[in-house]
């Protein structure tokens, strides 16, 4: 049973940009789950309404619908338990809270420096939807807010030192082997990377190492992912 | 045999507000080992010479000297296996992000509540070391780096966004029972609490739900200890 994900994309069709899409991808790649991914638009919203959702990751599995990427995280470790993504109550617990720092600090500090680029590569109402959407929820246009690039790699840096150290000298956030932890972290980064050609990491960083590394991942699935500058 | 732990202490004795430290002594305390504390004050160095650090928490065991909070962690966990403060590969990877996450991102928001609090409960050279070092570190006075806690505020709470989600359908970040990663944010917390006799946490938040539960782990052992203003 082929596994079906709506994947956010880019007017071109090949360019797959969420960050939340990509954790699930890497999550399904992980558990060698057989899927197919389906373009989707921020304006479709109809395509997904069984999933409750508005907004994608949305998967279909043997005609359930879930929505949410932690949830669909958790959906496929319960239901398919073998190379689980989480081993265990703590390891989850703490994934859980890697997730969250991704989406509000790491997500946070990326914006500046993305989202005028989703901008650029989306067309007609999608492009009206995602600035009128955004720019309600940041008070400002994204101009403004994307205003000092300078001052955003700055912060950025501030934000993933942690994360700098830490793959100092660890292969992965999972340890030898990566888990759901590093798909978040990816996600975060591939986001970019697909915007841009380039995930904003400095050549000799230990996160741009790490990044290789996810990249070779699963015969080198996410390096193979069209970019909007390739 | 008893394990000794040098205990940074302010110019009184019973306040022991050190960040590292309280990891330390909630690590032992996990592990049901029986310990003592010294108290140690900054300028002390010659005190634990042996273990080759300049700076506490340093224990004693067996009269083998180890320094620096991550690597007595590893130690306890190496040397007594039982109640393990990481039990496997992921969890300690992930623990040791949490501690760099607290060492790098919360205890950079905590600095500007906490410095002129530490200078003030100590005394003579330790005042002054303590002063003239950070002083060198920030490139400014402690006064200046102290200036807006109105913002100092606002930063925290945008650091501390993560772990409120988190916690808020958690009840540890360990998950279930709390790991090495609830002592290394209790250790970042615990130093506003030693210094101030209050976290600086919204009384209805979820973290100092986390914060309580976490005072009255070990039959109430951080919160029966002394704070400067109690």
């Amino acid at each position: 049973m082929t596994i079906i994900l709506y994947d956010l994309a880019a007017a071109d069709d090949r360019i797959r940009f969420s960050p939340y899409c990509w954790r699930t991808k890497m999550a399904l790649l992980h558990k060698g789950l057989e899927f197919e991914t389906i373009p989707w638009r921020f304006t479709d919203k109809e395509t997904i309404t069984p999933s409750g959702s508005t907004r994608v990751p949305v998967i279909v599995d043997d005609d359930k619908w879930i929505a949410d990427s932690w949830k669909i995280a958790l959906y496929l470790d319960e239901t398919y338990p073998q190379r689980p993504l989480m081993d265990g109550d703590a390891v989850r617990s703490l994934c859980k809270f890697v997730n969250s720092w991704c989406d509000m600090s790491l997500n946070k500090a990326l914006r500046p420096l993305a989202l005028l680029q989703v901008v650029a590569i989306l067309q007609g109402k999608d492009a009206d939807y995602f600035r009128e959407s955004r720019e309600a929820r940041l008070g400002m246009s994204l101009e403004a807010s994307c205003a000092d690039q300078s001052a955003a790699h700055t912060s950025l840096i501030e934000v993933l030192a942690p994360t700098e150290r830490h793959l100092s000298d660890q292969s992965f956030l999972g340890g030898g082997s990566p888990n759901y932890a590093d798909y978040a972290l990816l996600g975060s980064l591939k986001w970019l990377h697909s915007l841009t050609g380039d995930p904003p990491l400095a050549s000799d960083s230990a996160m741009q190492m790490w990044f290789d590394r996810m990249l070779d991942l699963f015969d080198g699935y996410a390096r193979r992912a069209p970019t909007a500058q390739s």
